[in-house]
């Protein structure tokens, strides 16, 4: 196959207002046959210029609807145009621009980076089959300072981590969800209805709280809430990479420290993962 | 020298609510005899373990009430300790944690991490000499569509860069400031007021902004700005890493691009930087 | 699942001589029950803390033989110790530290980190399954100046790259092959000789090279001659991620360039890739 | 200021063996007059773009005899060319490739990244100032099971760290020194006589090694090393970021771990730095 990456800029105007979207897009091509590998015959291969070319070519005629109806469009246009092509996966990523505010008043063409978590989606399509549809979140870093705890663990002769129930539950989390037949979907919208699900069931009520048991079921909260909530999304996928963090003992230096001071834990580093679908379940 | 660097979680509560700073700090000590290079002879040296664990104490004891008091407390401490010490210099960064909003409301105990330019400080001290305390502000990404350009300058026969009048401005800014003699400053105000200067310095109005001649020109603005609204700096550095974006030539594809879809340009990669002071002029 | 890393040093002594291995370690475990996930019980969960503590366990007792020896040591004792493990893969990963030599004498005890290409492996098994292995190196970076082209491909109206019969071809290499039933294999020995044959296959003959069509054909040549000549290998991934580097135009400035001088071209960024087995062909 | 960078690769043939330069310069100018920042004229800015541009032809024109050689190359370019210039300083660093080897046997045209320690250099002079070169190796990793020490250090109620006599060394090393006048200088045969005092110095007697009491004390031996061997260097300067490493306490999983399984402590992270002269000495 060949895979490649391109990365620009598209803008466009209302009046004198100003859009930005900065992408990075991702185009991964599987051919009918591997001539090229065995033969080095090159005669089906699309050029990574080209590629780049075309990709370059339908933000300029169609701009970015939104991430997903450009993946989409993309997939579409090498499934037409090249009967070569027996798989198609496009990979398209926000850089997060957001408008500049001076005391309330957005600004016409001033944009700030705000990266508390990357949106980005994935389009692909075997021909002859159908065109399935991911959109999801990554680099979406939080954190809860209590209501987290780790008890009634599995234990044997290896085991020296305590029992906690009052402890940091900090994280990097990736979530990856696909979308059934796209008939005429807001995917900005639903995106960031998504986003609201993840943090609401992260966090819990805001004035209490809920308590998590362990980061599993943490994740387990998070798909549950964004199926019940958001009926588009058939699979989701969650992985929280997690960051530990150990109350410092100070009894050596003649303190008591209530969980006022910790230091992160480097390793061991841990990450938990979960697919969950409509109907059956998937652990991966 | 030694250095080394720390990263710490310091909690508190108020009630029910809980608070968080989570820091990077990198601690730099000079001694008044180079025993330990020159012969081997550690009696003087303060190892990296125990400068951390006075970090920490320091954390536990008194807070981090900003991160200017918090450089400025370990300062104090190494030079009113060890009289071995001859010089030091403590940077305290910060993660930028935010507290969790819920439709509104803010969470009691939940946190996203938003890294929009990231808070730093610095103090440092000679022994008999005066306590300094800088502040900044570092990969702040900024973006102006329009209004921005680059003609009339220097040409000769390696010249090819065409003259523009409507450019992208783009950028990293990293910014930072000293104070004069710190008393009773509220450090959290003073840093937000900057931050505000500087992106509207950069900006300009909401509703058209203000034309930019070229990068060093915007980063004079910033530095006049920031010195006429703020009165506690009195010198202030600014460095911009600029991002150069190329409008894509479509000529070959058969398409007129009016500055829709542009590319970066990795290389070269330019970055201006200057230092301003109140009455005097330097430039690095 | 969970999945966790840890990073630790190995050394040991042969009289006064001294062996060190730096490893990084991923254990990735999934359980027979998913019932941390739905109902927050972890009564069967084994926390990272205790994956650490067997890792480093078996690192002291056994040593660290081969990293795949060191691999299918762990996977053995999950698979052994835990009957609520449903699967278990171990990846382990080499810090490149090899010994110091002075005029050609080896040290005794230092070493010097040396990162041309990084060694990996994996093992891999589900209960009641086979285990395989899994051995690779990464991070392999290469470059032909000569005797490499590009011709004969696919071009319709998107094509702008012109026919290179002269390039350059560089990238950075993947590799990662399976291993048949491992009885007595010299896992170091097989590992060098494999390395070996991708140094050959991407070169050439010292005195000539051979000519490459294309970066596929170059990763099919790799995987081709591997297979031919270590028999041991049942199926060889290999990925090219390919640096492009454009012949500067000179022109404008009065000079010929017969290409001496070079740029790196940072976008589109390309990569193939080929997975060939014995009998069977795949593309992935 | 203006500074900016440039990636570019040299290739040259002699007969049919090719040699190839892959390099990152960083040309950095001051200008007599500070106008481009404040009154936004451009009329004696040098465009990053044009320094490219010269930098390309350079390189094109002499080749890289010696990084030193270019670096000081396109020094007296800007100096003599210039009449704005002020200040001017060139940073080059290079691509650590090395000729293939098959069988002992050197390939025509291919080559492998071996980044044992990068090589750059630096050349700075102010109008009517000397030129000043400056060369150094960074990123070189390097260390020592046995034969280092840390006793004897300065102890208060904050002190927790043991005196340990055999611990490891680990660190990354950078270098940095000047030459004085340089008449006729060969640069790569002085930087490889360098780089082996660096090894030697950090290593010791390859049968026995040498003791090493403190980082610092390391630090020192290698510039005293550097300065009694190699007569050319002025100034050194050195500076070591340390890795620390604990031996596992296995108490409680019933093992004795006598210094066979370490694991690396992230955080404090150290690094002590000295620079060392001729005649005067400097602590910085």
């Amino acid at each position: 196959y060949g895979k490649n990456t391109i990365k620009f800029l598209r803008l466009h105007k209302e009046g004198k207002k100003q859009f930005v979207k900065e992408v990075e897009v991702c185009a991964h091509l599987r051919l009918t046959s591997p001539q090229e590998y065995l033969e080095g015959n090159n005669s089906l291969v699309i050029p990574t210029d080209t590629i780049k070319n075309i990709v370059l070519v339908l933000a300029k005629k169609n701009g970015i609807p939104s991430l997903e109806q450009f993946a989409i469009d993309i997939c579409n246009h090498f499934m037409t145009t090249f009967c070569q092509v027996a798989y198609v996966k496009t990979y398209v990523q926000e850089v997060p621009w957001q408008r500049l505010h001076e005391d309330g008043v957005p600004h016409i063409h001033s944009f700030i980076c705000v990266p508390d978590g990357i949106r980005f989606c994935e389009a692909e399509q075997c021909r002859n089959g159908p065109l399935i549809v991911f959109a999801g979140i990554k680099d979406l870093k939080l954190m809860k300072t209590t209501q987290s705890g780790f008890e009634g663990f599995y234990k044997n002769e290896h085991t020296t981590l305590p029992e906690r129930h009052d402890r940091i539950l900090c994280g990097e989390l990736f979530c990856k969800w696909s979308y059934g037949e796209c008939k005429d979907f807001d995917f900005d919208c639903i995106w960031k209805k998504i986003r609201e699900c993840i943090l609401e069931a992260f966090a819990g009520p805001p004035d209490c709280g809920e308590y998590s048991p362990s980061y599993q079921k943490t994740v387990n909260c998070i798909q549950m809430l964004v199926l019940s909530r958001v009926s588009q999304v058939q699979i989701i996928e969650v992985v929280l990479n997690n960051t530990f963090y150990n109350v410092v003992d100070m009894k050596n230096l003649g303190l008591t420290n209530d969980k006022e001071v910790l230091v992160p834990v480097e390793a061991p580093y841990g990450s938990c993962a979960c697919t969950l679908g409509r109907k059956k379940f998937f652990e991966a």
